[in-house]
């Protein structure tokens, strides 16, 4: 359903500050913010090559890691799932999308 | 508020085959995959760089531009968010985030 | 031949400071490092997307891009072309490079 | 010295091939092109952030991985070296990097 991403960054946010040895999410917020955003490009690289050279399937599950990663660097820097969506509402709602990207 | 990106997809799908002159989305789905792929590359990188030397605004609206762009992508290969939700909870659920990605 | 890297060095490191109207490389200077490095980024996702749906030719050409982007990286931020030939030297001259990659 | 990048070919080009136990150059050829430029778009994101974030130290030793990988992804799909410095020379000759560039 439609509040995984809202319900997997509570998750991911309420580990930051624990221990690193106890989860993958909260070993990547002990390495910092350098790091995470490096994991985010990393995932964004897999996610061009599986649409380049691989399957749908694996679209789906590089997208996942993608997905994942970059709610890890929001609670890194701050930024809540609804402020995206409202960024993404405002844009859709005014044809912002359409305007702001036809640069 | 948390169905904004199955929206959003829902709009988006409906722009494939659209004359390319109507909209940026029917223009990116114009082009195909090699170039809806380098944009989120694109937008990738354009988040990185807001995390490592912006504020938080910055990686918030790069996120969002990322966002759009991978569910083109979603579109183009056909994958949809329910699909990738799924995926996200049955990491989740079964503690699989940090397990997938503890290798 | 061999010493183009160095040559081209040469040239776009000429252009610091230059009127951004006079040339692309002056005003990708006149831009900054931000924007230099969000080339590069972009070239690279490029290049990968040559090799993964194009022909050899694309590759040549997109590398082409890419390590002239690098070079005005290197321009910006003060590393010289021979800095990087004696690092890569280093690696190989003590069999370096399969070592420190193979972390 | 500038024939740096021409020898280091030749050593790359030289272990395809080979037995990947006996070098790290060998085991990128064995996975293929797929996970070459996987590599290539990862050293990438690695070099963006050492410019944004770190040292002209940093930034020259990431550029060395990244242009080793480079050589790799040349010597997997049939690039050679003289290729691409003649495609630089013949733009920058013509003034052609500014041209091309000036999109």
């Amino acid at each position: 359903m439609s509040t995984t991403l809202n319900d997997l960054y509570a998750v991911i946010a309420g580990r930051r500050g624990a221990d690193p040895k106890t989860s993958y999410t909260a070993a990547l917020f002990a390495k910092g913010k350098r790091k995470i955003a490096q994991k985010l490009g990393e995932e964004a690289v897999e996610t061009v090559l599986a649409a380049a050279m691989e399957t749908p399937d694996a679209v789906m599950r590089e997208s996942a890691d993608l997905l994942y990663h970059l709610l890890v660097l929001w609670a890194e820097v701050g930024v809540t799932p609804d402020q995206v969506w409202a960024e993404l509402e405002r844009r859709s709602g005014t044809s912002g999308i359409e305007e702001k990207n036809s640069r």
